[in-house]
């Protein structure tokens, strides 16, 4: 599946900066506002950019290498969660978070190692209960990964015609830490000891063994170094959606909310596939994995917040949410210099 | 005037940090969401905590030292600003954010240096016309400091009247960044060169001009070196009444949002007269001004956000109220692992 992702035509920056610094207050001073404000001006080409009908999914799905014990969670946390954010009473961390900020939740089951129960609205879009176990192989077929492309294409067209024009992306998947670090080692170059860490609660034995896993899995790799092999190779089900997603999004100017480790690096494997798409991610915060601040500096991203949060779902991106609001409403209701009678002292 | 603050009963803190490790997440992975609850639980000594009617006051003054040079902005434009944010239109910078996070705004007229109109609902606790020019003698007496802190007092406890508790705390004083130096210099012994910055604007001339005038007014203290005095000695009556407000809203057990450096400085000062205020504060931001990464640090505070803002009127506080709000969410709406039916691994 091939995506075209232009990027945002820079020739309105003059006036969305002019705009900008004529608002009631120091040139500047509502900082990454301001950022903000001028980014998604930019996206939709428009002086009075709008947030429209914001949008979380979440993509399940389970990771063979699970069975190596890189995780301190076992994988029926996957499914077992999957129900919890669709119960209807809606008692997970990603529910409140969605009901306090207008976001609607959908969740994807893109492989969860599960007969999950059709009354819940989960979308299914199961390729097959879980990846092979990348130790010394593929995780996922050629064919795979382009239906996983498909698949989070086909999510988010559906969330356009029901007129999002943001979303955030989150994960459920015991495991994808693990294809994380790999991802991001193999994309950025950085040693995989730096890629590694502690996922759901694995103390320093544990992360040990997980690197150990993982480095032999990096041994045994024996395909062409191509983004889409590196991407089939080691990534979730998930996570291949979750670039599909990305790179739809990106596609029809959408302003996409990044969440933690391992949606970044989901944007990092789409950035390898389409630099532009870049230009249409927020990055929501920085989380507590280790190795997501080094992975935000290779992209360049600065992250909008810096809680101390790993706990995925797309909570850290929904929390960022009010921020792009913030910045979206200054732009539209502030007043300027020039009709508020303020002497405009710079 | 004289406050009497507790600091929160620590018998609750097990219970609290159980019911919040219980919730289904991998321990810990809300992070400071986590430090939130807990801290607002303490406040309210209960396993519910609740946010009830948030409001942000603005406190503006003018500032004799002005006269100077110490500023980039003249000083009308204390009063124009404060015109414009209780403009029934509202499209001042605070005021996009009342709206966004559902803040009642209440604007203070502390001691502005003009006869503000009666038909904009602006509290008039008009002290005199500015502070007098402290580079060699005090800004305010010691019943003007009274005043003060009795005024912020008062309309902290109307707040409280109307139901709320929790207060954001901003201020207008072309000005103020001054009177901030110069207290963090003499709280917490930084070289007063590390508190000058910027304001609202001022160039690299500027600024040293600033520190040299804040240098000579620093020379010509002739106080007893007491908190009280220090106050009194450069403080604007903004700043006065914001420091009588936080101490009152902590003795009500309110939960405080701190906002940028000047408000800052005014939490400094108000534990000087009363340390457990600190126990009730949250700091909102790390703004632009140079000087306010380290007045945190010497509180210890971790603030939420840093977002690069440093326009004042209390917009980097109300940006943090969501995480605030995050919090209590997460305590009251997450389910626990018991109920859920989800493996608890650790």
């Amino acid at each position: 599946m091939e995506f075209t992702i232009e990027r945002p035509d820079r020739k309105l920056q003059h006036a969305l900066q002019a705009r900008i610094d004529s608002l009631t207050k120091p040139k500047g001073s509502l900082g990454v506002l301001e950022d903000l404000a001028l980014q998604v001006g930019l996206i939709q080409q428009t002086l009075t950019p709008r947030l429209c009908h914001p949008q979380n999914i979440v993509f399940a799905a389970d990771h063979g290498i699970v069975a190596e014990g890189v995780s301190v969670a076992p994988k029926e946390v996957t499914w077992q969660q999957v129900l919890h954010f669709t119960h209807p009473q809606g008692t997970g961390g990603v529910n409140f978070l969605c009901r306090q900020h207008g976001f609607t939740l959908k969740v994807v089951d893109a492989g969860v190692d599960y007969e999950l129960p059709k009354d819940r609205g989960i979308i299914d879009l199961k390729i097959r209960r879980g990846t092979s176990n990348y130790i010394d192989g593929p995780a996922m077929s050629e064919a795979e990964l382009e239906q996983c492309l498909e698949g989070g294409s086909r999510v988010v067209r559906q969330c356009a015609a029901e007129g999002s024009n943001v979303l955030s992306f989150g994960e459920m998947g015991i495991g994808n830490t693990s294809a994380s670090s790999l991802w991001m080692h193999f994309f950025t170059g950085i040693p995989l000891s730096e890629c590694v860490g502690a996922g759901s609660g694995l103390d320093i034995k544990g992360i040990l063994h997980k690197y150990e896993v993982l480095s032999r899995a990096k041994e045994n790799y024996r395909g062409d170094g191509s983004p889409r092999d590196l991407i089939r190779w080691f990534g979730g089900f998930e996570m291949g959606m979750a670039v599909g997603a990305m790179l739809q999004a990106a596609e029809l100017k959408m302003v996409i909310l990044v969440d933690g480790f391992i949606m970044t690096s989901c944007m990092l494997a789409a950035s390898k596939l389409c630099p532009a798409v870049l230009d249409y991610a927020v990055f929501g915060h920085c989380g507590d994995e280790s190795g997501h601040r080094k992975l935000l500096d290779a992209l360049g991203a600065r992250p909008l917040l810096n809680l101390g949060l790993r706990l995925g779902e797309g909570t850290g991106a929904i929390c960022a949410y009010p921020i792009l609001d913030s910045a979206v409403r200054m732009i539209n209701e502030m007043d300027t210099f020039d009709t508020a009678s303020i002497t405009q002292y710079f």
